[in-house]
């Protein structure tokens, strides 16, 4: 896979709520898919439909034991993921700076209702 | 939108390399949808879509100009998804650490046939 084709594998993976349920539940340890399916009302095959994107994606591998094949957390597609988002980082820092100046300037003129929590 | 959905939706807008090349190109300042198309061997309408995906995620919002419709750049949905992926952060730093740890054994027992480039 190209870099651009993992991060379409990586964010395609990560838009669903189920997968990033089983990337949390992963982060605290190797599972089995039927330990991975007890929290959700989902069938097992649905899971391994999950399980499928996700390992493409290469965000969970299979582990060597043959009978349970505990499935694995592999972090390092998400690491290329957040060095894509991070590119973006100054400009909604940005946004936040402007936003709290403007509460600073309707707060100084009492312009605003309310105070603003962060001092 | 819930901010499950709103992760989904981000998620769903960032696993396409044009939708991301249109954020970079946004990154640098508002544009037309036909500037927006000009770089690519795409029709209107097919940027109008990747647009839509974009705009429903709340990535892009259009200008006043009723004319031009400008679109800019919205990277608050960016913060979110990066505040998501920042969780993991710990085991992908671990996982080069330990990467780390294991080259240097190799370079200190001779098993290593090449030094690594970061001291």
């Amino acid at each position: 896979m190209t870099p651009a084709e993992r991060l379409d594998a990586t964010f395609a993976a990560l838009a669903d709520p189920t997968r990033r349920a089983i990337l949390a539940r992963l982060a605290s340890g190797a599972a089995s898919v039927s330990e991975l399916a007890e929290p959700f009302a989902m069938s097992q095959p649905a899971i391994s439909k999950h399980l499928k994107v996700l390992e493409r994606a290469g965000l969970i591998v299979s582990g060597r034991d043959a009978q349970r094949r505990p499935r694995k957390l592999d972090a390092a597609p998400l690491a290329e993921a957040a060095g894509w988002i991070e590119r973006y980082r100054e400009i909604w820092e940005a946004n936040y700076q402007r936003l709290d100046a403007l509460l600073d300037e309707m707060k100084r003129t009492g312009a605003g209702k309310k105070r603003k929590t962060k001092e």
